[in-house]
């Protein structure tokens, strides 16, 4: 029967080679063509392990950072001091730097994510149907997870991190601003994870920094399972326009405030100041306030007063100005484009509306479907508010800050989805996984 | 107060045009825009409405269909007619043709679907965070579901229900040669869900039968949520690749079978000819058969016996030719191109290979990821074969058919996915669903 291997070879193809439904390698094929299609040979290697021997190549990482910490920050430097020369802002600057501290704490996270359930394998639907067979929906990872992604080099590590301990190879294209420290990291991540007897490639930094790079990603569509877009509304809306590799589209928050007219004024006031001023820069920060015109007159004055405190300019209609001009707090005149922005500073734009229904009307216009909050004592008008709301995540009575991984007690966020299909709202590490049914029987047929 | 309405009439546009993300109708927009933009809007009035009124818009279509069974198989013989003239295979015109019998089947249907439980809604995950904030994880319409299908007017009704079951508009794209059935169809539909106080725009078929109307509907991104492609192969391609709008792919189905070396023959033939010969047309049949090579000596003889009486056509590899010749059963020659095909025939491609992980590296080469079948006696062969595969479905000692929504217990299908994002295998009410966080507080604002 050996003689059946000469047969019919191509059925043959070594296992190393015959994870690609595309088939093996071609000649003079692309860098990155090439490291995807070593992505998804390491993730069948990847697919079937137990958790033991993830969380302890993830041990291994966290380890490696700090043991390597010298030559991670010699090569981050390398970043800095480029960025320096680019003339980048002091801020940039400082999301860029690596700190032996930094290194640590990048360490500390990786160890955390070790601890967190695995998703791989829980039985997510199970039943016994009634001839018998029995059937399980059981989690499996998706394989190859592309991250595209701006900023900082610790995302670099927390990506392949939730990737490995959900069973995914990870395929990372970092901001070109950091490819000498996001190499550094990579290779640091590579030595451990082989040293843990898993393979290397299960995470890979695309070759390069050119724009044809992340092209060849978006469009490596059989052998990248899916990219997951992080940074800027650009960056993203060119991934989800141009890529034919499933996307998870991330980020953009353009969320909302409503105030309505029952609602407990001093609680709007802390909420609207919270979801705009914690933290501007983030997505889940708010970009406009909507409030009820039966109590404008009431709440538009003390709104002004403590997000002028908190340094927020308003950017707001024809009644804000007025308020505005009553309390001397100098308010920008709102123009269309306000409703769209997603300002992502100390700015926000501000409308009164007659009532909920134009409330809900102006954000399903406006909204990027983040998150949106209802200020109200009224229990119909909040059911009737979540309803009408088509957004990742809605809030009753709570500040936009909330909508994120960790703060949901998911222990880790990869990002958060905007979009409806396969994850929406912040995604921990079940939404780095996809399932199969498997089914077991004594013979089952049909008839 | 209301002086506010002027000062920023944007904000008061109304909710029927506010539901567009990309704003409202621009003027010379093409019909299939018009109506994806229509059905938005009723996705957006069908989204807080309770079971009950889906369900008695669903009762209503189903008496509707009935009651006017004369002028649906009126339009159908157009069909019909049109189809015999370009003579159209005998098959093809059974598929298409409607009779009082079908009609009332397809009402049948529809009420079946009505039983079932209703997927919105459904609280999917939910906690007490440790500050008290209430948080929920709740299943919400997708929104606007296009279906691009060919063949059976059945679908039609059947997609319709489905989608308004699950809350969602449908925006139909039926094949043309069934345009006149699915044009009176949809008038029915229409009709009754009017009749029934919700919006007609909740089920809509596309405008005309040119190829542009499918490629207006594949690119009506921020307006479609999804688009879900049924029939074959090079239809769900071309919607692959040419759609911006997420896409759900389903179908195509080039299933193995392997036969262990410890399987038990009597059960591994009956699997085989099951899987196979039960009904070659489906996506859930067979297309490849491997065997290990330990056993092939006893078993080629046998299951070539077997699917000749079944009348299946084996093309097989050089041991499967050797097998043949010993039992006087022709064996076509298997080339590589065999291993890629979905028959959808009576014809199956087969090879011997010296062991599981050979079978594994085989399938995972060749598979359009739907459902695989191993026939094993070893507990340990079917764990690692289970671990190894990278499909929707993997059958231990079953018949590779059982694969179906249907024999599944989901009550209904939409279709049967192979890809990994969303949904993965059959496609019941549940896989039309989003979900959303609604997170609720007492005035919680973040530290």
């Amino acid at each position: 029967m050996s003689s059946s291997a000469d047969s019919a070879p191509s059925r043959l193809t070594p296992a190393t080679e015959a994870q690609a439904p595309s088939g093996p390698a071609t000649a003079g094929e692309s860098p990155v063509l090439l490291a995807a299609r070593r992505a998804r040979t390491a993730a069948a290697e990847l697919a079937p392990l137990p958790r033991t021997a993830r969380d302890a190549a993830l041990l291994a990482v966290a380890d490696a950072l700090e043991a390597r910490a010298e030559e991670i920050v010699a090569a981050n430097a390398e970043d800095v001091a480029r960025a320096r020369e680019n003339g980048t802002s002091a801020a940039m600057i400082d999301r860029l730097t690596l700190t032996r501290e930094r290194v640590a704490s990048i360490a500390a996270d990786v160890r955390h994510i070790v601890s967190l359930p695995d998703p791989v394998g829980e039985v997510v639907r199970g039943s016994t149907l009634p001839n018998g067979l029995e059937l399980r929906q059981i989690r499996v990872p998706l394989g190859v997870v592309g991250m595209i992604y701006e900023g900082r080099p610790n995302v670099t590590v927390d990506a392949a991190a939730l990737c490995l301990k959900s069973g995914n190879a990870a395929l990372l294209r970092g901001s070109s601003s950091a490819y000498s420290s996001n190499t550094a990291l990579v290779a640091v991540l590579r030595d451990a994870v082989a040293g843990a007897g898993l393979p290397a490639d299960a995470v890979q930094l695309v070759p390069g920094t050119s724009r044809e790079s992340v092209h060849e990603l978006m469009t490596a569509r059989g052998l990248v399972d899916v990219l997951i877009p992080r940074g800027g509304a650009s960056l993203i809306q060119t991934v989800v326009r141009d890529s034919t590799v499933p996307v998870i589209e991330t980020g953009v928050g353009n969320c909302h405030v409503y105030v309505d007219e029952s609602a407990d004024l001093d609680m709007a006031v802390d909420i609207l100041v919270n979801s705009k001023a914690q933290r501007p820069s983030v997505c889940n920060a708010a970009e406009t306030v909507l409030v009820h015109a039966g109590i404008a007159d009431r709440f538009l004055p003390r709104a002004l007063a403590a997000l002028a405190a908190a340094g927020v300019t308003v950017h707001g209609d024809g009644d804000w100005e007025k308020a505005g001009a009553g309390v001397g707090v100098p308010v920008v005149p709102a123009t269309e484009a306000d409703w769209a922005e997603e300002y992502l500073s100390d700015d926000i734009a501000a409308a009164v509306v007659p009532d909920l229904d134009a409330a809900v009307a102006h954000i399903r216009r406006w909204t990027s479907g983040h998150t949106e909050a209802i200020v109200t004592r009224d229990a119909q008008a909040a059911r009737r508010f979540v309803s009408r709301m088509d957004s990742a995540a809605v809030m009753v009575n709570a500040s936009t800050r909330f909508t994120d991984g960790g703060r949901f007690g998911f222990g880790a966020e990869i990002g958060i989805s905007t979009q409806k299909l396969h994850a929406r709202g912040p995604m921990g590490l079940a939404e780095l996984t996809s399932t199969t049914y498997v089914v077991t029987g004594d013979g089952h047929t049909v008839e």
